[in-house]
């Protein structure tokens, strides 16, 4: 008799953003007059870079040629991408990276959930909270939650990391010494940073205790002020600890295109249980080989396009315009009275619901009274609480008008 | 302290096609001036189909237009893509399959790969002996394999069932029950097929002991005959018991480009280990939704062209030309006395090597004295020993004279 994997089962609810789109389409049939704006999931809306549509142009009629034609590529990503990202995303920043420790894969959410498939699942993971719910969704999946706690919210078997205002977002290491510990940094869905002093803490806490991070990096491109790191391998010893996701979905749009890669360096040692010494990037390196057949080739060429000169500059207008759209709604939200965070460093403004509301009545307060879509903290996991996420990734009419809107909100 | 899946330990040598890759490298660093022909690996050569192109290019244009852009799409796929599957690839055939139970993905090997991820590791693993090399790695990987056992070649867990020139390549029944089995029809590496009748027997069997089939039907497009069951939903009471992994990759040359599909039935149910029915469909969805972020939009575009009338005829060109190929190869061999099996409804010629050769010993002779390189039996399971497998994606002109060196090898 063919059984499942009973993990699933131990999932809560739905994933978070099907919840919000369920919401907004009820609230859509019975208000089919009313403007709705999302400020909600953090996806992109700002057009591809020409340097990219013309590489990808180009990559395409190659493909309809038969001496350019190209069938499967490398499973780890073609070299010419692998050697422009080591070159400009790690050895420009003064950090050796080699192509052959870089795994271009078709999404950083993908890569982040499959990670896990090499892992033990007899570890003991941490998570900061709040929290991309990906990194937890799928450690209860493979079995490392532990069962769910209706009273606390939480998994009995994780380890939760409050970040909130009151420790200035800055997680502190926790009572148990955990396996395995997931950073993202500048950080979803709090828009915060670590300072390199603070991230160099957990790269000393993680090479004594021998913990892995999963150091998610898919928001770099935002960083705008000094001391930030750009990459955990600007920290000293991090490459023995540390794995780093990296995708060029908001790095340059890429959320309908699919790309993105994980760095995992040499040094990086794991280990079998009777403590003997393994290379993670050869489990990788067999993991995908054998469940991965690479990125589509077009796609891969547009990415390589974003590292020339003038892709820098194409890309960055786009960044620029969503973090002018981060300070209007920063200053707006301020101007109102609200608490907020973030907005800085990161496309994600994180702002302290005032009253006595719960999050998810603030979504409701906000979706019905003034047509504005944003994620309830507490999506994000039990210390979101009290918190809301609004994106930067609107126009910049829709987000002016939508702050106007909760300012003038009751 | 971090510790791996040990399971990855249990994994034997490199990934079949790398070690051979491995070879060929070594033998053209020794002998430059040797022209290879590879008639190895499964990979297509004919460029991409003018249709697939032309939409390629629209939907790239699309992505670089703010009133047109697209983010991220639907885990699942595209609707348009879906409903062209479900009208072209199954109401055609006269079977009744949902947009809602197809879900696009960016690989059949992705999927057979990730599908254990909703599976008991439990589970009693059958696979048919030769094949391909995937569903057995990615079940070593989690731990559903047992040991390896290096007198038998085998691994302790799994069933093996032979198919092989003495039982005509139909799988029997094996003596223990499993819990689910992998068919792959048309068959790689064998290039045989199952009639209808004889898939039925497996249908049968599965529903009688709540066996999952995980039916891999990658190379449907080159059926010529008929009573060869295009997909196993023909099959009555199919869709009770089995998954079906269809692929654009030898369909349309996606091989490069990455777009597939696995379809899930509402009627497939699944067990906890208490016998309570899930329905595997709600398992899938969730796991996509959670791990995964859908395939390139312009991919998608790329797909959906070939279900048009010209898009059918263009693609079917090519499947023309590469079958010739089959026919080149197969003629070839048998008038130089060998005997061979496939190359009918599959790109695969699956060659009895006659002498007392190993299938690795005969690889190396022909790639040492003739220059082609094929790939050994014994690389797809123990049964494959004896055997040889040639593929006809490689030009017309290249086949041609691989046939003729091999006809003339001593």
């Amino acid at each position: 008799m063919i059984t499942i994997n009973e993990n699933f089962l131990n999932l809560q609810n739905n994933y978070l953003f099907s919840t919000i789109a369920k919401k907004v389409d009820d609230f859509k049939l019975k208000n089919p007059e009313k403007k709705i704006i999302k400020l909600g999931i953090g996806d992109v809306t700002r057009p591809i870079a020409p340097v990219v549509l013309e590489a990808m142009h180009k990559a395409i009629d190659e493909q309809g040629n038969l001496e350019t034609f190209r069938g499967y590529g490398p499973e780890q990503g073609y070299e010419f991408l692998r050697e422009k990202i080591a070159e400009f995303d790690y050895a420009r920043r003064g950090v050796k990276i080699s192509p052959d420790e870089i795994f271009v894969s078709d999404g950083a959410k993908c890569d982040c959930g499959n990670i896990g498939d090499i892992l033990g699942t007899d570890n003991v993971v941490a998570i900061t909270d709040p929290v991309y719910p990906v990194y937890l969704d799928t450690n209860v999946m493979s079995g490392r939650s532990g069962n769910y706690n209706n009273k606390t919210g939480k998994y009995e078997k994780i380890i939760y990391i409050p970040v909130t205002a009151e420790n200035n977002f800055i997680p502190e290491f926790p009572k148990e010494i955990p396996d395995m510990i997931y950073l993202c940094f500048p950080n979803n869905p709090t828009g915060t940073t670590l300072s390199k002093e603070e991230l160099k803490k957990w790269v000393d806490y993680a090479r004594k205790n021998k913990i892995l991070i999963l150091f998610d990096s898919a928001y770099e491109i935002f960083i705008s002020e000094e001391n930030v790191p750009h990459t955990i391998y600007e920290i000293d010893g991090a490459k023995e600890v540390a794995i780093e996701f990296r995708s060029f979905s908001k790095t340059a749009g890429f959320t309908g295109l699919r790309c993105a890669y994980t760095v995992i360096p040499k040094e990086l040692k794991v280990y079998t249980k009777q403590g003997k010494e393994v290379n993670l990037i050869s489990l990788w390196d067999r993991r995908q080989g054998t469940k991965f057949n690479g990125v589509s080739y077009p796609v891969q060429r547009g990415a390589e396009a974003i590292y020339s000169e003038e892709g820098q500059k194409q890309i960055k207008e786009n960044i620029l315009y969503y973090m002018n759209n981060a300070k209007i709604i920063k200053e707006g939200l301020q101007e109102a009275g609200y608490t907020v965070y973030g907005g800085k460093n990161a496309p994600y403004i994180w702002l302290k619901i005032p009253s006595g509301l719960t999050s998810w009545e603030f979504f409701d307060k906000l979706l019905n009274e003034v047509n504005v879509v944003g994620t309830p903290g507490v999506g994000f996991g039990p210390s979101g609480e009290g918190y809301f996420r609004l994106t930067a990734f609107g126009t910049k009419e829709n987000t002016i008008e939508a702050i106007e809107r909760i300012k003038n909100m009751k």
